[in-house]
């Protein structure tokens, strides 16, 4: 990259980066060479870099030996302010409308185009789900994803309307269809999905919204999943906005989180 | 530390985890000198340093100016086999546990002599607890410690039994009596303590056993906290084992964590 010790410093800290960067949900055990390829790096600065990572504990080494996050990841992780400062703080809610109603409660905010699910609460007797802690998904097919799409600015609705992707067959992905619902969201207060997402479930979902300097903002969305043939849907939303409502009472005593 | 590029890389690598590594549970947020000092780098090396780890995701900083862990180390913790393998496979039975009982619930690993809490699940009617995901607590003052030091190598009994801290007046630290009470969670197969790591709880805890190709052994350990003057504990121990088996049967189907 560069001759000078900042430039190969530079170097080296971006190449330890994108070893780790090589793991993702999909691939959370890698080989040498997998992790070499993923990363774009040599095979022997791969190997020093994670002979390094591994015996500070960013990684561990499996008895396959296959490469994996290791604790001290994770326990950095649960410092991140989406953990301490929100995660934590909501999930006595959520299990307040878990222990209501028994179904997958989850809570999620908007990271770009997409709703960030950061905390869960399902039973085994809930219905299955495809969203985990940490999973992304769609705004535009999601009951959390359509409050937090209702309160974005308008250059983020705009994006999302440009080119809405189509989960299943009951996904709305007709610009005007959207926008329509997006206002009818607004007025009403909460979002309600039906085998948007993934067949056989439907959804409702509320905002969480916290009083700041400048009024009222929403920080995350609430929501509820359910199975389709469920027909007390508009039943659950005020189950949802007393349970939002201790959330966002409990946020504006923090500061703000991102 | 070294002229040639490979010292000069592992320096950098080492440089860049110390910096990640001054962050902890008691200061989830730094400033750039507090940094530097906690991680023992010169401030211009730290502020280089925090500026690529920054653009990468790992850390973020505030708007008051102080770093804190990013949303992308974050997405990496999720991945470690604690949280994949274990935590996310037995939640649904903490569920269940605090469905039946609405007391705190939570999972430990041993970790070294410490109990390393990997999973709790605790309404707002929940006894207060000072235990949180991450906790690291002592062995032989936990119900879940007493349970996995009960199934612990010899060599750490020894090392516990030698210089066990008092977390309480309450707390058991002679090692006569903690070696007469491991023996008796053996025989018994659960552990209970009364206000021994905070005064007005106490607890009940059983080990997770997992059969492996060399025999069972206690993967984890599952306990319930509740308020001290509680007279039913004993009661309590049926249902953490029948959350315990469920466990234990669903580790059995996946490869070992670490």
């Amino acid at each position: 990259m560069a001759g000078g010790s900042a430039g190969a410093g530079r170097s080296v800290t971006s190449r330890a980066l994108a070893v780790l960067g090589a793991f993702d949900a999909s691939s959370p055990r890698l080989t040498l060479t997998e992790i070499a390829e993923r990363s774009g790096t040599p095979l022997t600065t791969a190997h020093r870099l994670l002979a390094e990572l591994t015996a500070w504990g960013a990684l561990s080494r499996r008895a396959d030996g296959r490469y994996e996050i290791g604790r001290r990841l994770w326990d950095l992780g649960l410092l991140a302010p989406v953990q301490l400062e929100l995660r934590q703080l909501a999930a006595p809610f959520l299990l307040d409308v878990h222990t209501a109603t028994r179904d997958t409660v989850h809570l999620a905010v908007r990271e770009g185009a997409h709703a960030l699910y950061v905390e869960r609460i399902s039973g085994r007797e809930s219905v299955p789900v495809v969203s985990q802690v940490g999973s992304r998904l769609p705004l535009h097919a999601t009951g959390v994803g359509k409050v937090l799409l209702a309160a974005a600015p308008d250059e983020v609705v705009a994006q999302v309307l440009a080119a809405p992707e189509r989960a299943t067959r009951h996904t709305v992905v007709d610009p005007a269809l959207l926008s329509r619902e997006l206002a009818e969201i607004r007025r009403r207060g909460w979002a309600r999905t039906a085998e948007e997402m993934s067949l056989g479930t439907a959804s409702v979902a509320v905002p969480v919204r916290v009083e700041r300097a400048g009024g009222p903002v929403v920080a995350a969305a609430l929501g509820i999943v359910v199975p389709s043939h469920r027909r007390d849907l508009a039943r659950l939303a005020p189950v949802l906005e007393v349970a939002a409502r201790g959330i966002g009472r409990a946020l504006a005593r923090t500061e703000p989180f991102r």
